[in-house]
């Protein structure tokens, strides 16, 4: 298939990582065919959505047979990018940038960590989670060296800025951001800002919401 | 100000946290005055987007004046309930749930760790982060005890279901997952899953696609 997934709008994109998690759930059960009602209970999501969000891939629906699961979480592994590879590095190795080193999720889909960047001396040198622990300053030929593709800032927030600059300025095309700031970066790179408080603050919203309607 | 804000939409709400980060970035760099044009260059959002927005909470800006970011920022906290305390345990003791305990961003807003739980017997015992961890055995009688409010999930994928179950019955009124499933769980419990992988995958997406078509 080589379509031209261009037009499809972000917030279908967006929904596409749920898919694919819920697919590949599916296929760890050995289940291989799925109707979208099925899908629909599953997820949280109306049948007719489902068939609307999956449709502008192409027709993976049969009427009376449903979904393969396995075709269907080929696809969006393509439409994802999920079936190239990237090599990224982690700045910053306190607990997050460990975990996220530790993070079994997203390794398996073409994402090659290749080494973690700290500036405490005390860690430099060490190996943690198989990767080799450098010093902050060799960060920037190692970008370039080994054409590391995604930069993971798991810094502090006050050198999240900083060191955005620095991957940039040496070729990252793309900054996978915990700081807890929305970082800038040059619109030809791809930022993705994680902000862990912001989905605590929704839930302390609907909690008070709860107290105070109920 | 004692306003029903049961009516915002639930996108508008989603969009509270952000304002939360920028107006308190505002307030630690002394600027207590600022323009809805001021405020949408530094978000990325159009000021008449942030003037709809903040219509809905009443009318903190003032034509030739702008916005008291003080007030405002007050007000979005109240909103979100940042104003409240909710006792927390977090439940899983990996990078992952230190990395939570060590977060600073939330523990200022109300948010108190009580405890961390685990399997491990090496763990219990210890002290990390300022929080004792205790047996997941005693979770039950700890919740109750200690009139726990949210339930901070960070173990192992294959645990979460079982661990989100238990912490339910004990009475939890939230549940912030962290373990990459979309848990279950009666519909007055309040539940918000964090997929990290789900924002590395449109990262991906956005890559693989910048690639195609450039």
């Amino acid at each position: 298939m080589n379509k031209n997934y261009k037009d499809i709008s972000m917030a279908v994109i967006r929904r596409l990582p749920k898919y694919h998690r819920y697919l590949r759930e599916l296929l760890d059960k050995d289940i291989h065919r799925i109707s979208s009602k099925e899908l629909s209970a599953m997820m949280g999501l109306t049948a007719s959505q489902i068939r609307q969000d999956l449709n502008n891939f192409g027709g993976f629906g049969q009427q009376g047979y449903g979904y393969n699961v396995e075709e269907l979480s080929g696809e969006i592994q393509k439409i994802l990018g999920l079936d190239r590879e990237y090599n990224a590095i982690i700045i910053g190795s306190g607990n997050l940038g460990q975990a996220i080193a530790n993070y079994a999720g997203f390794r398996k889909f073409g994402f090659k960590l290749k080494a973690i960047f700290d500036t405490n001396p005390k860690l430099i040198g060490m190996i943690i989670r198989d990767l080799p622990v450098f010093d902050i300053d060799e960060l920037q030929p190692f970008i370039i060296k080994n054409q590391i593709k995604i930069g993971i800032i798991c810094t502090p927030k006050e050198f999240a800025q900083d060191t955005a600059n620095k991957i940039v300025k040496a070729g990252v095309s793309a900054i996978w951001n915990f700081a807890p700031i929305d970082l800038k970066a040059p619109e030809h790179v791809i930022t993705e800002n994680v902000h862990l408080s912001d989905s605590l603050f929704i839930l302390s919203y609907l909690l008070s919401n709860q107290e105070k309607f109920s």
